[in-house]
């Protein structure tokens, strides 16, 4: 590994959110998954969930890269993904266009935070907005219903980077050493 | 049209921007094409460009209905895209991840505002640089290297519309009252 990319690497990992996450319920669409690792990666999340019945993988080669830096763990069942955020003691958040769901921008996403995605067509399943804590909305001013999945994971993750940076969050390295040494031997031998 | 259309289509009106507006700059794939004009209507901008050297039209049926409430306009070269814009006193932003970019919080987006997006692959061209008056980045914390166009597209616009509504750009109507008339003909008889 040459001196600018172990520079590179390091810089990337002292800026890694280790609790903060996305939970994928079901999103498929395989631009969709890439844009939304390479939104992961580029606010500092580095651990995402991803929930498919059948517990497919996201295929290789999908996200330019992105999952070689984001930790993508799989489960066969939302409570899973869910309980996993819960034992990092994770608000958990879910995307949902209702009346119950509140602007996305009256969140304090300097607590430990999860959020929730649900599928292209259908959005999130009944059962992960009972599991959740609160439901979240992004306001749309016009005649379309919703906005691409990737796109609202966006929106949300940068807001969560706004307030975050404001609050020195990434001021100080945040993830476990063992993890950086990790990244850095596997991401120095692709 | 029912009074209910009758009556969402015009709370849509009052709420479009006809002074903000968004060029892109030979975006080729669809679903970005969709997700984009998506954005587009979700935050309120009425007007769009698209420069494609051949001038092929968006395919219809790609962008789930929102390419009725936006009107797209063509352009075969940028500098005509830009011209619109100028004609109508916009200052012109150009998304680049260059050294010279500024943070693309830091514009104020409550003026006259036209913003270009670059091609999914090669980004935007020399030309449409040496045209816009200001390069704007969205930073990214990791290794990969651009977000997703439509993403990055989400992200100005919804910087602006956060501002706008705080600036009152919102509170009243903006879009004149012909536009009004023949957007609620043609969507009372789609
Ligand atoms: C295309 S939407 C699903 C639409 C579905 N018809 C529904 O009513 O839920 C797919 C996913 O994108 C996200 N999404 C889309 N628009 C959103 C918005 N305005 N606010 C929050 N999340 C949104 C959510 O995660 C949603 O589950
Ligand atoms: C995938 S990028 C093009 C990448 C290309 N390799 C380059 O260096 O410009 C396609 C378009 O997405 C937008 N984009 C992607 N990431 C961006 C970022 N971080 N800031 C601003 N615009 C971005 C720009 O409009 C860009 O032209």
């Amino acid at each position: 590994m040459t001196p600018q990319r172990y520079q590179r690497m390091r810089e990337m990992l002292a800026k890694r959110q280790p609790d903060l996450t996305i939970c994928l319920e079901e999103v498929h669409k395989t631009h969709n998954l890439s844009a939304m690792i390479r939104n992961c990666d580029a606010v500092g999340v580095h651990y995402a969930h991803v929930v498919w019945p059948r517990n497919e993988r996201i295929r290789r080669g999908t996200s330019v890269g992105a999952q070689n830096w984001v930790r993508v763990q799989g489960h066969e069942r939302i409570d899973d993904a869910v309980n996993a955020m819960r034992a990092q003691d994770m608000q958990v958040l879910v995307t949902h266009l209702s009346d119950e769901a509140c602007d996305f921008r009256e969140i304090d996403y300097t607590r430990p935070t999860g959020i929730i995605f649900g599928q292209e067509k259908y959005g999130a399943t009944e059962q992960a907005i009972a599991l959740a804590d609160q439901e979240i909305v992004i306001p749309m001013l016009g005649m379309v219903q919703s906005l691409n999945v990737s796109v609202a994971s966006a929106l949300i993750l940068y807001e969560a980077q706004r307030q975050r940076e404001k609050a020195g969050l990434y001021d100080h390295p945040r993830l476990d050493e063992t993890e950086c040494q990790r990244i850095l031997f596997e991401g120095g031998h692709p």
